[in-house]
């Protein structure tokens, strides 16, 4: 290991679960005295997008809502996929949980580890990144800032700026002929807060992915009606239960009827639900140093090993892909930003960013190979990545877990999905880490249970 | 009348009411090639808030979205008191109309006055200003600009900007304890899309100006349960019909239930909507150039004459007023700006900026004498100040009309609201410009008319 003899300022953008990551990656190394971290958040709590509020819209510092989060979420993945490998959730709540736990049980284990890591410090709250330029002749980057609480502006420098600022809270709003004049009510996944207003109600969802598949299957559970789900190239074809169909893509809206490629439609309608994904955007940051990137990839474009500004890799943007994999990757990632910006490991000298951009576009020729609906491959590609970021950190204090292990996870994640889409969620699964351990199950299968509390979650544990 | 040997660049922000009115104030000045006009509009139509969509939050290139309309709004205060002096809504629909229009007949008024006067080459949809910029050596601003179909970023450089871009979407969101836990529906005025969700619904609607009552009014006509309305300082105290009442403020709430100032407390609430206004946000704008207020005020701080920025006159804010008068007002607003900007009239020279400041301190301490609730005291404010703004305009172009009957039709509407909320809407207006011509009325009473099309509305009207 390489010591510097001076600290190096760092700024952090935002303390959701990336930005947690990083701080705690960084940790010892304030400790050590070589680094000066900072971390701007402009909500007035950490955890991110797991911070859920039933506000829409504007906050009362006038700030956009940053959370997409609603009312009785699940986790729709197995935890043990996502399991930090330094605090596990036995360690966190003392028992053995199911495998798949509602939000507030997912907020109370990030923000315990940030708790435990005493992280906090470090942390200003409500405080709005409001530009991020980067100076050629100095080597620094120049931030302005605003305190939101007392309305001041603040201009500081940096060695160097992680961004950590998420990327599911800015709407992607195709437009549809008709649907500024729809007379019901007409919302975005990102503003959607719960399925107790859809009740009774014949539902118009549009899109295929991870939003349109769980807040379907919410508004079901809850009793909605209808569902019509509607997609753009590729169906989910889930075996849906009654009262959920899936039809082509929405052609256009004439009063509460929508009319679809197929030629068929649907009457009565009381709600339309977009639920067509979030953009990138990241207008804080100066023009050349701006991630840009139409859609959610896996392999983002111009972020050297996923992380890395190709052009100026004292700037680094975390969790900026589409993820599969989330808690154990930002680790993992912020591992390898702390060991770049540190001097432990040193990224190939590559003035003419050639090689960086050679390595970028390897990783997205494969990624342009993969069928949409191959859900397996993604999480090959995804796994594979994990893999090529770990062999680039330092070995000693890198977090590793067994790869395979968690691809397996995912794959037999998707089998249950596809076996069926009411029940997934009640499989238990084993532990990365500890092979022989398998998750307890629930008493109330997920279909049935309403209460998502952390009490009632825990209660609910099958004791064998 | 002095004229100017070369073209003048105009920039106009937004293509709402106020942007419209200053297009038909230059365009005489425009055809005699002593300006060169533009307007830029964000969204893809004019007409600003005027125009409704069913969308909230994000358009289709990622704008806010900035409309706060609503289904079956009908106009809240007389039509006679609004109309253009030079294009009346006889002119416009061949008939004469009842005194309290839908918004579909004030867009069709709005939209078909500016269609008549030609003015729509000279506006760039969908174009979003992104800066405004001045040089105090050449005097001349530097606009940024956003071509969002495009996606293109332009620089344009102009001797005159004019901000004409509202003030009524940003919510004021003020906090309160557990509001962010809300389990029903919770949103804030500017995304009330129609009374139709609300149907059988327990509402609370915080605030006590024209959004609360509007909305709350509308909810109970489409069949809301119960109604509460919660104030800050002061009740509207009409005389609500059954299921309306007003409570003092909200000070938390818990579970469903809101807890008030005085003690009681409201329970199985569905839905809270927030009506405590919006915030004035000209971000675009440089920190020296930008208008703010804290709230919404008769009499806007650091506009010289209610318009001109106080410290840059070539700068000009139309409409940034808390309004009684509106499209009235806003044709003698921008008449002045074309006046001063033309050098037809001048302002008194003023560099130490301390005749403009003793100008609007007046202005101010008039306003902050009134008490809140007398409305008629600001109309007389509102009135007077409209006056003054004529006397400082070339005489012989200003539009003109009566001012001290439109006060007396503004004392009359605050009187017919106090008198029957529910009915004030059906009492014709004698026209300010005829005023031996009264309104015809509508066959079915506002509370009972849920047709808010322009058909529907002109059908209406009671032939005697």
């Amino acid at each position: 290991m390489v010591h510097l003899s001076i600290k190096k300022t760092i700024a952090i953008i935002g303390a959701g679960p990336c930005g947690l990551s990083q701080l705690l990656a960084f940790k010892q190394a304030e400790q050590d005295q070589l680094v000066e971290l900072v971390c701007f958040e402009r909500q007035a709590e950490w955890g991110g997008l797991w911070q859920y509020t039933a506000l829409t819209g504007t906050d009362s510092c006038g700030e956009p809502i940053h959370s997409s989060m609603y009312r009785q979420l699940w986790s729709n993945g197995p935890k043990e996929v996502l399991e930090y490998v330094d605090y596990t959730f036995e360690q966190h709540f003392g028992v053995s949980i199911p495998s798949y736990p509602p939000r507030a049980v997912l907020y109370d284990y990030i923000t315990g580890r940030a708790k435990a890591g005493d992280i906090r410090k470090f942390i200003q709250f409500r405080t709005a990144v409001r530009s991020v330029d980067f100076d050629d002749n100095t080597k620094k980057f120049h931030v302005t800032i605003e305190d939101l609480t007392n309305q001041l502006t603040k201009y500081l420098t940096f060695d160097h700026v992680i961004v950590a600022s998420g990327h599911y809270t800015i709407p992607n709003m195709p437009d549809f002929e008709g649907i500024s004049k729809f007379p019901g009510r007409l919302l975005h996944s990102h503003d959607y807060r719960g399925a107790d207003e859809f009740v009774n109600k014949n539902l118009l969802i549009i899109g295929s992915s991870y939003s349109a598949e769980d807040i379907a299957m919410q508004c079901y559970k809850f009793g909605a009606r209808s569902i019509t789900i509607s997609y753009r190239s590729c169906p989910m074809s889930f075996r849906w239960p009654d009262r959920i169909k899936e039809v082509p893509l929405l052609q256009k809206i004439e009063g509460r009827t929508a009319y679809f490629k197929d030629g068929t439609n649907v009457d009565n309608l009381d709600c339309i639900i977009v639920c067509t994904g979030y953009r990138h955007n990241h207008s804080y940051m100066a023009e050349n140093l701006r991630f840009r990137t139409v859609g959610n990839l896996y392999v983002p474009p111009s972020l050297y090993k996923g992380i890395f500004w190709y052009a100026e890799p004292q700037l680094a943007y975390l969790g900026m892909q589409n993820q599969l994999y989330t808690l154990n990757m930002f680790d993992i990632q912020a591992a390898l930003v702390r060991d770049v910006f540190l001097g432990y490991v040193t990224l190939p000298d590559d003035k003419s960013q050639k090689q960086r951009q050679k390595n970028i576009s390897e990783w997205q020729a494969r990624e342009q190979t993969l069928s949409l609906d191959d859900h397996e491959a993604f999480s090959d590609l995804q796994t594979d990545y994990i893999r090529d970021i770990v062999s680039c950190c330092d070995q000693n204090t890198v977090p590793k877990f067994d790869l395979e292990r968690s691809n397996a996870g995912m794959y037999r994640f998707f089998q249950d999905k596809r076996d069926n889409i009411l029940t997934y969620r009640d499989q238990p699964f084993h532990s990365i880490f500890f092979p022989d351990k398998e998750a307890p199950i629930s008493e109330t299968p997920w279909i049935k249970n309403t209460d998502d509390s952390i009490e009632g979650f825990l209660q609910s544990i099958k004791t064998v």
